[in-house]
C-alpha cells in the first residue's frame, strides 16, 4: 500500500484539518467531536441540512457544506458511521430555529446512529426529519445494509433539498423534496479495481486482470457479479439497463444524467461512459436535460464509475439550477 | 490494463465528444481538426486565450474553456502535441479582433507546433503572443523538454491571464501578466504509481512496492530520483523545499498554495499533503493567502501529487479572485 498519509489512524482528522484550512471561506472545523459546519451562519429561520457517514467517499459530505447545500457534515472514521455524539452537536449547530433535515445513506450503522441523534436533538427542542437515500438498484441487501444502499443519488438529494432550504421552504417541504429526489433517482456502479483502506493496508477484494465487479458498492463491497471486462460502451449499457428498468421512465421524460467516478478513474474515461449513456438515453426517447460528470462520491482509490439517472420535474430542475457555493459544487454565485 | 474505454485510438475523440455534450453550456466541439471553443462568443475586442497540449491531463485544458479563462483548447493525441493544423483554426476562432495569447507548456513538440501555428495565424492577420510555462523545478532537461517542463503552474497562468483578458486588458498586457505568473510560480511532483497510456496498455515506468519517484513529470517521465516511500509529511517537505529554494520568497510574502492530484489519488490524501505544506509555509513566515486543492492537471490514473507555490501580488490576487465559469473551475458567477 502506497498512500500520501501519515499514521493511518489520523487520516480522517488530518484530511479534514487540511480541508477546513483550504476552504476556510466555506467551512469551519469542529475537531472533537469531528464535524464541519458552514462558515457563514445560516440565516435565522432557514431549515438546516445535515449529512454524514463513513469517510473515504470525498468530496462527500464535507465538500458539500456551504450556501445552497449542507449546513453541516459529519465524517465518521474510514467507511464507518459517525457516532451520535458527533451527529448531535452538528445537528444543533445547523439549527437556525426551523428544524433540521438529516440526509442519511441507507447503511445500518448510519441509520441507527442518525436515528439516535435525531431523538436526542428532538429532546433538546430541535425538530428533525430524515431523508433516507437508497438509490442503488444493484442489490436488495448487502454486507452493510438492510434494503438498498444509498450511493451517488445522495449528491443530488443534498443539492436539491439544499436549494429548497436556501429559498426558505419549511421543514416538511424540504424533507418532502429530498424524498422526492430519492424516489426518482436510481444508480448502479462498476469497479475495475479494489480500493485499499489505509488501516487495512491491503485491497478490500480481489479482481482478476480481466474481471470487473458489476453492482459494486461504495465501500468495495460485493455487487451483483464479477464478469469479464468489456469496453466502455458495453459497460454503460450494462449499468444503465437495470437503472432504467427500475426507474421505468416515460418517453419524453427529462432526466439528469450523472456519471460518477469512484476515485481512481481518469476524467476522460468518465466522459466516454457519459457519451454512450447519453446516446442510450436518447435512443430510449429520454431527454438529458442536465448532466453531472466527475468524482463526486468515491471509494478512495477505486477505479470504476456509477451511472445515476434522476427523473426531473420543473421544480427539481429549478432547484438543481439554483446557486450553490460549496468546495466541491459551485455555480451561479 | 483495465480502462473504461472503447478502441484505444478513439479515447481522445470520444472523451471530448462526451465532454462537449455534458458541458454544452460552456463549450462547443470542433471535431475535425479537434478543438473546443467557448459556447458564448467572446465580446468583440477581447483578447483571446488559447492553450493545448497532449491529452491525458484532464481537466487541462478543455475543462478551462469558458468565461474568465480560455477561449479555446486544443487537445492533442494522448501525451502528444496537437498539430498546427488544429492550433491554427482554434486561434482564429478565439480571435475577437484584439489578438490571441497562446499559453504553451514547455515541451519541445508543443513549442514547435504552437510557434508554427502562431506564424500562420499572424500571416492571416491575427496578432499572437506566447506565454511559455516552465514552472517545474525538478529537472532542467527531460525526455520531452529543453529547459524546465511546464506543469501545474499552467492552471494558474490560464486563470490569471484569462481574468486579465476578460476585464479588457490589451494583448501585450495579458501576455505580460501571464509571464509574470509563470515567473512567480514553482512546482514539484511525486508519483507513487505509474500511469498507463491506453494505446500502450502497460504502465509507463516501474516503481517498486516501497518506492516513489520524486520530481515526476506529468507524462510519467523520470524526475530526479527514486527513493523509498515516506509519510505524507515527509513528502510535503521534500517537494516544498526545492520549490522554495528556487522561488526564494521573502518573509511576509503572500502566496497561493496549490496541491494538485495526478489523477489516481483520493482527495483526502491531497488535503493531508496540503495541511503539512501550509504548516511549513507558515513556519517559513509566508502567508497562504489563496489555496487550490484537487485534480486540476493529471497524468491519467497516476497516483501522486504536485505542490506549487505562486508568489502573489495585489493584482494577481485580484485576477485570481475574479469570476470564472468553466467546467472545471468556477466561482463568482
Amino acid at each position: 500500500m502506497k498512500k500520501l498519509i501519515n499514521d493511518p489512524k489520523n487520516v480522517v482528522s488530518e484530511a479534514m484539518e487540511g480541508f477546513s484550512q483550504a476552504h476556510a471561506d466555506h467551512v469551519r472545523l469542529n475537531p472533537n467531536p469531528l464535524f464541519l459546519s458552514r462558515a457563514d451562519a445560516p440565516r435565522p429561520g432557514k431549515v438546516g441540512l445535515v449529512s454524514g457517514g463513513g469517510s473515504g467517499h470525498e468530496p462527500l459530505h464535507a465538500g458539500y457544506v456551504g450556501v445552497g447545500m449542507l449546513d453541516a457534515a459529519v465524517p465518521g472514521p474510514m467507511f464507518t458511521s459517525p457516532t451520535p455524539e458527533a451527529i448531535i452537536p452538528a445537528t444543533l449547530a445547523a439549527n437556525a430555529g426551523a428544524g433540521v433535515v438529516h440526509i442519511v445513506k441507507n447503511y445500518t450503522g448510519d441509520v441507527l446512529n442518525f436515528e439516535t441523534a435525531a431523538e436526542m436533538a428532538q429532546a433538546e427542542g430541535v425538530e428533525v426529519r430524515t431523508v433516507l437515500v437508497n438509490d442503488d438498484v444493484a442489490v436488495e441487501d448487502s454486507l452493510y445494509t438492510a434494503g438498498r444502499r444509498g450511493v451517488a443519488g445522495t449528491v443530488l438529494v443534498e443539492k436539491i433539498a439544499g436549494a429548497a432550504a436556501e429559498r426558505g421552504d419549511d421543514l416538511e417541504t424540504v424533507a418532502a423534496i429530498g424524498k422526492r429526489v430519492n424516489d426518482n433517482v436510481r444508480s448502479m456502479g462498476v469497479a475495475l479495481s479494489a480500493c485499499t483502506v489505509p488501516h487495512a493496508g491491503v485491497p478490500s477484494f480481489e479482481l482478476g486482470e480481466d474481471e470487473m465487479e458489476i453492482g459494486i458498492g461504495i465501500h468495495g463491497e460485493p455487487g451483483r457479479h464479477k464478469v469479464p471486462m468489456e469496453d466502455a460502451n458495453g459497460i454503460a449499457a450494462r449499468l444503465l439497463e437495470p437503472v432504467l428498468a427500475d426507474l421505468a421512465p416515460q418517453a419524453g421524460d427529462k432526466v439528469l444524467l450523472f456519471v460518477n467516478g469512484m476515485g481512481g478513474t481518469p476524467a476522460s474515461e468518465l466522459y466516454i461512459v457519459y457519451r454512450q449513456a447519453a446516446k442510450l438515453l436518447a435512443q430510449a426517447d429520454l431527454v438529458v436535460a442536465r448532466s453531472l460528470v466527475g468524482n463526486y462520491i468515491t471509494a478512495l482509490d477505486m477505479q470504476g464509475c456509477s451511472i445515476s439517472v434522476l427523473r426531473l420535474d420543473p421544480e427539481m430542475t429549478e432547484l438543481w439550477d439554483a446557486p450553490v457555493n460549496t468546495p466541491a459544487l459551485r455555480w451561479g454565485m
